[in-house]
């Protein structure tokens, strides 16, 4: 059970030009090509005559010729030529999704394209304003996304999953959490207040002694997350609602642009920004082997956290949490899965007109 | 769902010795052997004790000793022995499946043994009496046996999959298709007159311009497929009912005996004819590497549209042509399926003593 | 479908230390570890907040912290740390398993706690006082375990599978055999007179000419067996309920320990005992080899017959004995299902209190 109507993250925009490419989003498999000017094109990956998958074939200009019978499809997945007939019957072509590139990245919608309004991509701007891209990173998640955004929206984990890099004790154990619905997003504020710095902190914020740590998760269904690290010496007034790059305060954004591929597997689309005036390059190249580091260990604990939950007799998904036990650091994930909820409840409400 | 009242092909003739092969035919385990004087066997690969496959146990003469507790079967499946005690129980047997050799292959007969009749095995004699056996090949497909069956009446596609040899796009673009059912046959005439032979058929015909290409597929029901391809100058007055082998054209001849393993995946049997008159052995044994090329391409094909079947979210199988476009060129297979459908139908309506 | 309320053999003593280890038993997923004083503890192997399995956690002191978000547990399955937060919730808690060790085994109880008496762990003293044991082995089986035990209980199968060791024709030919209900446990007692001895009875009995033999199978619900093999000459007047250590007989005990791990997987830990004064060392080692080979040839016998009954169209399983002949050396493992089959039927009539 998928939102439709929203835009999700296809890529990054340089991970596609004027060739065929094989997706399956949301269960559904998709081709994506450029056309010769560079416009993005997203249609359904299976010819409408005998299903074999339109990637197979080749482009004619910006045409798509199948591999099979030759069948040719132009980029509103209309058929325009079969072979050996001089007419095309109604009703042969195949879907086409819109697509278009924003903040580096190549957003799809997967439901009704009437509804497919640009405005609602999510402002994913930092990325382009805010200085150096540091880590970009493609990953193939064997998960339901549901577990990533858990993930992202309780940070405690970094003080055992990551321990060796952007982690302590003191991330879990002393942090104040503030969490607020603000508008559609759900926004999830931890602080830690006159600590020891992390490893990651330490080594590239420079610190002397003991600091203030923070991080923002910010929510917006069904999975667009932006979180912001910061650090700053304990005795800097930070407060919580300032740039991280303002005060001298140390820190990074990070974007999160998930799409679901199945039920059981994930495409994640990460980008790390910093800001250039922080970081030497000798210091990026460490930094970005942190980050990669990192989300491999998330990685690790998706795929096992998933055999487990197909694993349970009981039939658990990823939206079970009957039977677990809540915590406190569960109160910004509880409200983004509710905010989630009550879209797809939306969704479903739609009149089927809307909807298909 | 497989039509069980006909022969199928088992494989060659010469795939089967004295010793114990299994196979799985129609989603039921079957081993087949030769006896001493080289008459085919085929039993139930079960021991009827604790269901041990037979073809792990061991050739005793004639018989076949089970290597778990050394149950003893004779060639009709009847156990004849059963160690440490005098007589064998009612009933402890194994199915036997009627087997004959017969135009270099082995026809094995899935259904109701009382009905096998050999004068109901096809008739691929022109292996026994055109000239050279060029192309023999044993193949495992990953596909329901239907999807090859929609390939081999649909030769359009040589335009597309085989461009590099039997293909060019006048085969597709400037045919003319004739469909026509003879009997329990249906016969698909496919003519392109005066257009530039595709490479195979001018590297091997020798020919100086253009020329006259054709192709007839003959199906019966289930799976039994024979294929003409032939060729001669354009001006040469040849008619369709010509056999391909006379006023000097160029061709050849292939059998396709096909025998579904399960519902996903087929055995195939293939042999290519071609009138000695017709090749040197140095340009044989390039036509044997072209057919073989052109085989496994279709077999790419097959794989990847039976993935596609399966991943559809709807549940598609191979018998669903709902939700495609039909083209001119499916009028052969369509015809074919009704044809087996009608078989399946007549079978399902049989009192279940002839059935069984 | 399994029987719990019964100990099963969870491995060996000596295969858990002071460190996490991962099982799977009856379908559970189950993490093992010794307290720094050597007690066995068996937890539930899910965190009970984001369900990753505490095995990938790390033991502090005699207490396990999940490799996520640092909830701690002790050893009765209590959480009783969350970081973070003061105070533990109700019901934050995993599933602890009565384990102990006795006879070199560690036992475990996957049913009702309170029911867990040690009096109920089965006789495998032999192993504490009879003498040297030879092989251990711990085998994971790709079969359910009702298999192995019908393996163990017809041991006429060791004339066919077992034909170069401990096999030959006069064992299923020759076999006088009496299945006898000894309180809740089957007695199956083989015993072939003045017989040629098999390879390894002549290898390490040392016999001149003819000998009896004999084979004693002791099962117990679920899957306890233990089985007595004894040689002496021809003329030795021993009777069937002597020990095998009498009368100069040479001989070897074997207790296997089963459990299954899901429907299609069974973990078996086997210890075959040999008395001191019948073996040198040398004679050991390759008695030990030979026995190692012996169930192995075993357990790709399972893994056949387990594809076998999952490949067959009218979905069979290891219950299922119909539609195969039955045959007179059946007789034990048909007392024996049937006294499995009560216990299973008296365990789901139990009140849902005693059973959950």
């Amino acid at each position: 059970m998928f939102l439709r109507n929203c835009w999700y993250a296809a890529g990054f925009s340089d991970d596609f030009g004027h060739a065929l490419t094989a997706r399956t989003f949301l269960g559904e498999a998709v081709v994506i090509y450029r056309t010769e000017k560079g416009a993005p094109i997203a249609l359904e990956d299976r010819c409408a005559h005998r299903r074999l998958p339109l990637s197979m074939g080749r482009l004619d200009g910006d045409r798509v010729e199948c591999a099979y019978h030759g069948l040719v499809y132009d980029h509103s997945g209309a058929c325009i030529k079969i072979p050996g007939q001089t007419s095309v019957p109604q009703g042969a072509r195949v879907r086409a999704y819109p697509v278009l590139d924003r903040h580096t990245y190549l957003w799809i919608w997967m439901g009704n394209p009437r509804l497919a309004d640009p405005a609602l991509i999510p402002d994913f701007s930092a990325i382009d304003t805010a200085g150096e891209r540091t880590s970009r990173i493609r990953l193939h998640l064997r998960c339901n996304y549901l577990l990533t955004v858990d993930n992202l929206l309780d940070l405690s984990h970094l003080a055992y999953v990551h321990a060796t890099t952007t982690g302590s004790p003191a991330l879990a154990e002393e942090a104040v959490v503030k969490v607020v619905r603000v508008g559609d997003a759900v926004l999830i504020k931890r602080w830690q207040r006159n600590i020891d710095p992390s490893p990651t902190f330490q080594q590239f914020g420079g610190f002397k002694g003991r600091v203030n740590l923070w991080q923002v998760s910010e929510y917006r269904a069904p999975c667009y997350i932006r979180v912001s690290y910061g650090s700053c010496d304990a005795d800097v007034p930070v407060h919580e609602d300032d740039d991280i790059w303002s005060h001298g305060a140390w820190g990074f954004k990070v974007l999160h642009g998930l799409i679901p591929e199945t039920e059981r597997t994930t495409h994640q689309f990460r980008t790390v920004t910093i800001h250039p005036s922080q970081a030497s390059a000798a210091a990026i190249a460490e930094f970005k082997r942190q980050c990669d580091l990192i989300i491999n260990e998330d990685r690790e604990v998706f795929a096992i956290q998933q055999e487990a939950l197909d694993a349970d007799p009981r039939g658990l998904s990823a939206w079970d949490l009957r039977s677990t036990a809540t915590i406190g650091a569960d109160q910004g994930l509880i409200q983004a899965r509710r905010l989630l909820r009550q879209r797809l409840d939306a969704e479903t409400a739609l009149p089927a007109a809307a909807s298909a």
